[in-house]
């Protein structure tokens, strides 16, 4: 494969940085003052951009060529990752970020996430690695003793343990609260023993650390059934004696998963305390006399952001998808425009459905950037603004867009795939090219992290309903006021009138939603719930390129056609322009058709599938 | 992986043979009349399925763990596959139905596309050896003089030979008027030497039959540039001499693509004449005096089935992943409903979301295969009627509906396999079960037989100007006309109301097409031509539907709730009102889109796309 890692310049990320999200606000906080300002975000990220281009992209092809194996209980990752690894490890690209310890990094979510999405986008199937350390780290830093912190985090932050986490097991996937792995207290407080299995654990097993340290949702013997009753508990592959020592802790990888892609990433099957010797450290209290506990409310705080990740892998393989296709389509030669058919052979690019291909990818790539790295932004805000008003308000806003932030983009992105396969025609059909590949990498983000539809029940059911709807009112009004305040914004007036028309739109989705539950007509949201979300994510996507293009046309008006800004402000008003008026209408489409509140799915007897 | 081939019965075609299209006109033409009647479609077909899935599923599980491979010149094929081929060819299930020779099983096209979408659910990488070895010999049927098609046809037809059909170069893909292929009359009348270079031909090379015979595109040396210069070539890999032994031919195969599916599927590139020793024969007379050549007329009179053949690979992929999605979700056990969430445990097939995967899939899959099985059914018609305007009329529907059928399976299917591997949620990603191979196989037929945007070209430009627009103008009218007669038929109202939105929403984007035309906006046509097909097959794929679930209405109620075939009724009735609420709905999209006429893919500057 000649490229994969086809990003070429940074310039969005600059625009999000520096001309449209108000991110002095974040660098202005204590933590950040010291080390960066608005200015240095192409000094950051072109050189981070350049190290992908030169390290990672390699890792990508070896990862393709040379997959995850397993034999004899163990596993063989592709030879660059490891080394891989530490390095980002080492040099606090990866979980040192999280901010625990004095050398930590500690850039702004935003800032990171923009070199997340490039470092996804040069390997997909070797972030996770770094991606699952980090979020098992972050569980440890925010519930865990001291002790435990002290005991584990430093030797995950500097590259020398991964972790990981597990939730899945064979019978219980999207429905968490059915997991069978038991703990059993020991002589020891706060010391458990786990009997149990897991599957799909990400990186559950590796060549490269020295171990493992697996996050683990189980049942305290007694407790209650169902969610309510799972406690999370640290499990390392091996255990960690006090004088720093590793022993054997019962913990086996017992198979690696044949995957359709993300070959690099063992997709492992762990089975805990099978001789009865599995030890793990219970992460805060034991469950109370009411057979309550607190694991799954320890997972659900990181798993919003968790979810935003997701999304931004998403993005990145979309991203990437879409700038290769483009790359190709200035070079391959091939027919005449319609408008001269007996001229010269010309680049494909020439074409206007390859035009159209191509704005479409930049318009949804440039849309579902926007959407996360706002969603971003607003988990600095949350996490370090001094103002608690300013971080609930950033927190009510991360809440309602979270499932689309995961959902939109991971599905979005087999759609992009498929336009930029049939972009490369016969050849994104072979593996020498790289989009087949993405297409196979990209298909597991719309199941993980909560399958889309789980997201979508999120959404509707909890989103909505948060404290009693007033989080959604007050971001539908913020979507609301934004369209009424720019009806006439120049320039902007056929595309305003379109969002205005969206907004309306999501209103009365969530009326006749409203309206069916009231007529006892439960199952209408879920037979729904996935199309409401979209359109929610569509009218999101819109708001921020608005707000974008806005900006841009005023900047392409100030610098003329000879600057070399120009293109990319003009790029990025065609892009919102391109959005408004070829996808937005799904939203109004879609609120026809749950208008109507065709029941067919609901109403067929089971038995008519079988023809 | 326990099952592939996941088609239970073969209800809904005998419901298209028995019950929807008149057949019985096919049936009763003299070349059928003494050999089958509508009553042997299920006699026939049933012991089909069970073929197929005891003989043909088994060879899709060796296509993947064993994928073709090259070395030293030779391809080596899996190894069921030649036995395969073999048992096919010789039982009359492959390429002996083209209907040459006094044995052949000549079928009605119709009943045989039947056979041949489950053979290509079973195993859609084994198809295409049977399928381009049945498309070149009817290429020389057709055109070729009968002392070739004595030499070539019977072994092709008994599975002695193979077939493939030589068009892309490397240089020349959908622009085949470009090709840099070469022939040099030589002594003997009618034979040429050729000297080129092919590359993805399909079958280009195999272990298992004695000789390939290549059906080549090649300029005749003097003869014009384009298309209108191309000539068409028999180029057997092995030269038949008199006697019948074979000898070299200097046809090199110079290796294989390495793809994201089809594996046992060997994708070949071939060097002809590297030895200047590769001997062809001319199919039909030399160029004329004016350079121009017949090869391309040739080629495209047997497009239209080769079209429509792939559009059925593309159905058969999606009912099979479908179906497997359908099988999977009877029996996974997970979560609860929202009506019960204290209750049991209950399988997926019972959640809402599940249920709208199953009926989307369900309705797209009947509407697709009945307007590709209506459409061989014109190809009987045009094939047999003694009756000249017959088939002058079944010719024109052809003529019409073929980018439809071509283009609007293998798009979807993507979004199908996308909705089965979701189905399965993890395991969808995994390659122990089918789906994800349906999906990387899929994503080939959107490009193969001219690209899915070189069908919407096919369609604007030609299609619906033929004959000076009559030909669409006689189809438009019989739509018009059904959506008309039937505006209160009684239970479908509503699914006509919008059935007629979406007919005049057509007559619309025509309009507006021939508008921009006139306004000299040439590009506004291939800018938008891929969704008006996409628009014109949802229509013609709703006409479909509504007939068949008129009838099915019907027969519900003569057959009543106990009988064992009121489930497939009422389940017809289902998928078309499915569609009509939550497909149609697209048309009318569409044309408010193409209406406004939004040209920003056009407008925005290349050099935008490189931010």
């Amino acid at each position: 494969m000649a490229s994969n890692f086809a990003y070429l310049n940074t310039r969005d990320f600059e625009f999000i940085a520096q001309e449209w999200l108000p991110t002095e606000i974040v660098f202005a906080y204590e933590d950040f003052a010291d080390y960066y300002s608005k200015d240095d975000v192409k000094s950051i990220l072109e050189p981070f951009r350049k190290m992908v281009k030169e390290i990672i992209e390699p890792s990508n092809e070896d990862g393709n060529a040379n997959p995850c194996s397993f034999a004899n209980g163990k596993v063989t990752t592709p030879p660059t990752f490891g080394p891989l690894f530490h390095k980002l490890q080492q040099d606090g690209w990866g979980t040192a970020n999280i901010g625990f310890g004095e050398d930590a990094l500690t850039m702004p979510q935003f800032l990171f996430a923009f070199c997340t999405e490039m470092l996804a986008a040069g390997n997909p199937a070797f972030m996770p690695y770094i991606g699952l350390t980090t979020g098992s780290a972050e569980l440890i830093e925010a519930f865990a003793s001291e002790e435990l912190k002290e005991k584990f985090l430093p030797k995950m932050m500097d590259g020398t343990w991964a972790g990981t986490m597990c939730l899945t097991e064979a019978t219980a996937g999207s429905d968490v609260g059915d997991i069978l792995s038991k703990a059993y207290p020991t002589d020891v407080p706060g010391v458990y023993k786990i009997k149990g299995s897991k599957i799909f654990i990400t990186g559950g097993d590796n060549d490269f650390t020295e171990n493992i340290i697996h996050l683990y949702l189980a049942r305290v013997e007694g407790a209650r059934e169902g969610t309510s009753g799972i406690s999370l508990f640290i499990v390392p592959k091996y255990w960690v004696e006090d004088d720093g020592t590793l022993t054997d802790n019962d913990v086996q990888c017992t198979g690696i998963e044949h995957k359709m892609g993300q070959f690099g990433s063992a997709t492992a099957s762990l089975a805990m305390g099978e001789n009865n010797n599995c030890r793990a450290y219970l992460i805060g209290d034991p469950p109370g006399e009411d057979g309550k506990a607190k694991g799954m409310a320890q997972m659900f705080q990181c798993m919003n952001f968790a979810r935003l990740g997701t999304g931004l892998l998403g993005l990145a393989c979309s991203a990437n998808a879409v700038y290769n296709a483009r790359d190709y389509t200035k070079e391959r030669i091939q027919g005449r425009p319609l408008t001269d058919m007996k001229g010269p052979r010309v680049p494909i690019i020439q074409h206007p459905d390859i035009r159209r291909t191509l704005l479409n990818g930049k318009a949804l790539v440039e849309v579902m950037r926007a959407m996360i790295m706002k969603t971003f932004f607003m988990f600095d805000i949350r996490a370090k603004d001094p103002d608690p008003e300013k971080r609930q308000a950033a927190n009510d806003f991360i809440e309602i867009v979270t499932p689309m932030t995961k959902a939109y983009p991971t599905d979005e992105v087999w759609n992009l795939c498929c336009e930029a396969i049939q972009a490369y025609g016969g050849y994104g059909f072979c593996e020498e090219y790289p989009v087949s590949q993405i297409a196979r990498d990209c298909k597991i983000y719309s199941i993980w992290e909560g399958t889309n539809y789980i997201q979508s029940l999120d959404y509707i059911g909890r989103k909505w309903t948060m404290k009693k709807g007033s989080v959604y009112a007050k971001w539908y009004a913020e979507v609301k006021a934004f369209a009424d305040a720019n009806k006439n914004a120049a320039g902007f007036e056929k595309e305003f009138e379109k969002f205005g028309k969206a907004v309306d739109a999501l209103a009365e989705l969530q009326s006749a939603i409203i309206g069916f539950m009231g007529a006892g007509k439960i199952d209408m949201m879920p037979l729904y719930s996935r199309r409401i979300l979209t359109a929610s994510s569509i009218v999101y996507g819109a708001w921020c390129i608005l707000e974008q293009a806005m900006i841009a046309q005023k900047r392409a008006e100030e610098v003329g056609p000879e600057h070399y800004d120009y293109e990319f402000y003009t790029g990025k008003v065609y892009s919102a322009r391109y959005y408004l008026y070829n996808v937005v209408p799904q939203v109004w489409t879609i609120a026809d058709i749950v208008k109507e509140g065709d029941a067919s799915a609901l109403e067929i007897p089971a038995g008519a599938f079988d023809y």
